[in-house]
């Protein structure tokens, strides 16, 4: 095919379109499109409708988790569906980062002192060198990570659905194997997709089998982790603390208890802003109208029976 | 010489005792010693007395900044001096890694907030990937911090006395230079040593250079600010925040205007704390026992000239 016809929906987005024509694509209505660039992270309903109406024959979605468009059924496996997960690894590992450190110097309540207490708040600040860092899940935000974490001399533990290993990590094991792992654990980040088999996947047994010290960190989706028993687990001492930018529910309601736990430190979804992922899905737009138009394999496929 | 007679005053310290031991030396009073370890890091009054009445030729000082120590007239030019500046930057400069991550997600905001505000506080999040980031004092903090920021895919400006390159930079230019290098400059951090040289080094000209979305980071010490140009500039605006672990004055008195501002991020002094230290101060002397016992250079080495 020489000049892919590609549609820009639901919002018509300027940067988008030019890197389509850039690529060697052509913008078009989806009544003739032979792929589909969609703009809104939400509202899959709308995507399936367009689908219905389309001859396209791939999707590129703007974002990373996709377990919302999988439950809502829109992942036609006919078509060739990608998504941005990898590509947004390197911001979300930052604001991992940002989350461990913060927790190992007990930021929040130093940054919420009006006072100078050079003997702080009873729990001693701590280094990340030579601490042990169980990252859950190897993908673009954990690859990431382990990378930032390198000069840090601390160990990781990496652990995924086939123990394939991941890069800079001392161990990488199967999930079946988390409990066990995360009991030397100083931080357990959380850094994998949300399927079905990961539901729930950080519970009660997981906060009892970790270190009274230790300190979890959600980058990826709230429902990874079992929200009740993170806040028993907050409240009682079996973990020192927990960096949130995910929750579930999200948005997190007013009345949530997690608001009023001082060792839960949330930030509302900021690991990777619509600000940071624009550029980012531009080229990666851009990359996949050129690989398409050539018929090459494309980036960031989905992998529909695993649904991510 | 064989054995030599050390020291350990004002405490005497169990651990710091049997590394001497371990090194080949002898544990002995100061009016007997060939070497003193001082472990107190304040009182350099208290050790002029202790060394005029000893034959100690070489004196290890427990922390990195000897600025107090310097200006009481302690350091003694014909003894050899050592204190701990290189082996504190790794602490030191995870902690200025974690101000500037704060600093960039709103970390300070985010914390304080009992509601999810997905469109935040008016300031975006900002990702450190692809930031400027000029690091002023190029010794241990400074080269530790910039191995840091590697994987962080950030550029570092290096700034110092001689224009001596430091690794993974970009650019290295001696101090005169700093009002121009800060312009372009996303993060300014402080890891220098405190001197007459330096004092008040980041002053109002250095923030009316900065710009307006630029973060101000300082891990070494306060007097290399100007704190009254640094109220001023967090006040209108002229730089986006600040992230201080030390200060000037310090302890911050309560009724500092610092304390108010939602810009600056304060920490107490906590980027090595003493349990940090005590390992790092063990491990020291005993590598400047065995040295000593061998006649041969010593690891850091003060230069009484420059005051560091």
């Amino acid at each position: 095919m020489s000049t892919p016809k590609i549609a820009v929906a639901p919002m018509a987005g300027d940067e988008i379109e030019k890197a389509v024509v850039a690529a060697g694509g052509e913008v078009s209505a989806p009544e003739e499109a032979d792929g589909v660039v969609w703009t809104n992270p939400a509202d899959p309903q709308a995507l399936k409708e367009l689908l219905a109406a389309s001859p396209a024959r791939w999707v590129q979605l703007p974002f990373a988790g996709i377990e919302s468009f999988v439950s809502a059924g829109v992942i036609d496996p006919r078509l060739t569906w990608t998504c941005m997960k990898g590509t947004y690894g390197p911001p979300c590992a930052e604001l991992a980062l940002a989350l461990m450190l913060a927790g190992a110097r007990n930021l929040k309540e130093h940054f919420a002192a009006q006072t100078w207490r050079p003997g702080g708040f009873g729990t001693p600040e701590r280094r990340l060198e030579g601490a042990t860092v169980v990252i859950l899940g190897t993908g673009g935000i954990g690859s990431a990570l382990s990378e930032m974490l390198v000069p840090l001399k601390v160990s990781v533990v990496g652990v995924n659905r086939s123990g394939r290993p991941l890069k800079n990590a001392v161990d990488t094991v199967t999930a079946d194997r988390l409990i066990e792992v995360v009991g030397d654990a100083d931080f357990l980040v959380v850094t994998a997709a949300l399927t079905p088999a990961t539901h729930k996947i950080v519970n009660a047994r997981v906060f009892d089998a970790m270190p009274a010290h230790s300190w979890l960190v959600n980058v990826a989706r709230g429902g990874l982790v079992d929200t009740d028993a993170l806040v028993d687990a907050l409240s009682d001492g079996s973990i020192a603390g927990a960096g949130l930018d995910v929750t579930d529910p999200e948005p997190l309601p007013d009345e949530h208890p997690l608001w009023k736990l001082p060792n839960a430190l949330i930030t509302p979804h900021i690991a990777n802003t619509w600000d940071m992922a624009i550029p980012q899905l531009v080229a990666q737009v851009g990359r996949n109208v050129a690989l398409f138009a050539a018929g090459e394999p494309l980036e960031g496929v989905v992998d529909a029976e695993a649904g991510y």
